[in-house]
């Protein structure tokens, strides 16, 4: 029932210096006095599109819905702060549901140093949806966006791509503190976290910049995973397929000055590889060109949702 | 399509001078350099619950989601400052709903000068539910919160309780301004909104607070719908029972100390009528005491989410 859930997330949700009033009032309320701009992104993610929770713990499926929002900071080169939670829980079941959510959750949090502020709790005759809204602070460097990539700069990604279906879109890891440290001892011009596909959010980081992108396909960062989903679906599929339209690998995509990128390649700052795999160029569009040099246009590819 | 979605909302939603970044990035980014303490809030809709999407046209569907959350921002008697929406739409028909649900948004985001700073937008196999989250401006007074009744304050409401849900609920104006004028010109000492029912939030409020609350019954405001409504069920229900308990009033319930509640009522400093109702007490738990001056316990009803 709602008010024993409160009670015992009033017991369970640890306290934090930034807040000021936390679960069990009207809202939230926040200490921002040390902050200029914050960055705000909200993600809903509901069951058999982001999470089948016939199959799945829901502590994971709680990890993840956080850890999608700590991406996106992370895509912003921004530090979290604080989040809320709401729910829609299915009315059999929702109790536990509910703690199990919170629990999957309340690790990355306090891994993020992030303040679980406050939520909503709703239940009702459908799936289960949750949504999470998490806040954070624009660091002297100012907001990464995806609007500040130039002809010439540097196709720059962290990590690897592809077959995260396979488990890895559970357990990934935001590159918040990847994007913080780059964003500190490099110049990004322009970023995006790889969450519908590689190539899809490659084409949406460039148009936002006004310009196009070449992708060196012998370059991309093909993950373990896409191998095995190939082998797996035995369906003609090729891992480099899978490496640019799978998604939810939610690795970092950044714009990088060529002298720039080629000093952070060679120092390899992160515990997570970073490679080079194209440069963003001034015509429009998505291009790739091979091992043997030819050039072709590349349909971005990945998740979408649809309706009409 | 989720891609077209987003290319009209970029074109439909106002720019706002507290947006740096609005729609269209992995977050927006907020100018919060004026703000020490923010609230935030979150409130999650869900069609069956909130609202019944074959009866109700969307646009008021939109229009209540964010007005519950800026009632939330009354009940904290603090400034809107921005808001986050997230969807997760039917398949069939999403497109139409999605833009008629921000329609129903808009007009109330600018009376209350909100800026809609971007969303999330799914599809899924499940009805509707929207989630939005707003974050609001604590004034130099500080926030209003639910812990600050002391016993001998006077319960003083806005407005006029019961039978919201003939449609008011829908339609109802969030009491953010009454709420910043109150807090202006007297000392509040704790509030709540009345989402969920008048006795049960009332007793919220002074359970919080660490106090009991007597309500006079003969005082208690009762709307014209808790009227129409014992009408139209003929079930015996009285209209104070329908102000006790139906909810979704979203007027303000205020713990305001004697004299300045009767500074407060004499002067009637808003447009909507302020009554006062009871007072608040040190033993624990909701009474009720009618005309005759008999004292009785009084079971606090209202919506609850009921899940197991």
């Amino acid at each position: 029932m709602e008010a024993e859930l409160i009670a015992h997330l009033r017991r369970r949700l640890p306290s934090h210096p930034l807040l000021r009033l936390g679960i069990g009032d009207d809202a939230a309320v926040l200490r921002m006095a040390e902050v200029d701009d914050c960055v705000v992104s909200v993600d809903l993610l509901t069951d058999q599109v982001d999470f089948d929770l016939s199959e799945v713990d829901p502590t994971r499926v709680g990890r993840k819905a956080l850890a999608v929002n700590l991406s996106d900071l992370a895509a912003m080169a921004s530090e979290p702060l604080a989040g809320v939670v709401a729910l829609a829980l299915p009315r059999k079941g929702g109790m536990d549901l509910a703690i199990a959510l919170y629990e999957g959750m309340l690790p990355l949090a306090e891994e993020f140093d992030l303040a679980i502020a406050g939520g909503d709790t709703n239940s009702w005759q459908g799936p289960l949806a949750l949504c999470i809204t998490v806040i954070g602070k624009v660091t002297s460097r100012g907001p990464l966006t995806r609007s500040g990539a130039r002809p010439g700069d540097r196709i720059v990604v962290t990590g690897s791509f592809g077959g995260s279906i396979l488990d890895r879109h559970l357990d990934f890891q935001p590159r918040v503190a990847e994007a913080l440290r780059l964003a500190e001892r490099y110049e990004l011009r322009a970023g995006i976290d790889a969450s519908d596909g590689l190539s899809i959010d490659l084409a949406r980081l460039a148009r936002e910049s006004g310009c196009g992108a070449i992708l060196q396909t012998d370059a991309v960062p093909v993950a373990d995973d896409a191998h095995r989903l190939v082998e797996k679906l035995g369906d003609g599929s090729t891992p480099l397929e899978h490496a640019l339209g799978d998604g939810e690998d939610f690795e970092l995509i950044l714009a990088v000055s060529p002298d720039e990128s080629e000093r952070m390649l060679a120092e390899q700052p992160l515990d997570v590889p970073l490679a080079s795999i194209g440069e963003f160029i001034r015509e429009p569009g998505l291009w790739q060109v091979d091992a043997t040099g030819r050039e072709l246009p590349l349909v971005p590819r990945g998740y979408q949702h649809e309706f009409d």
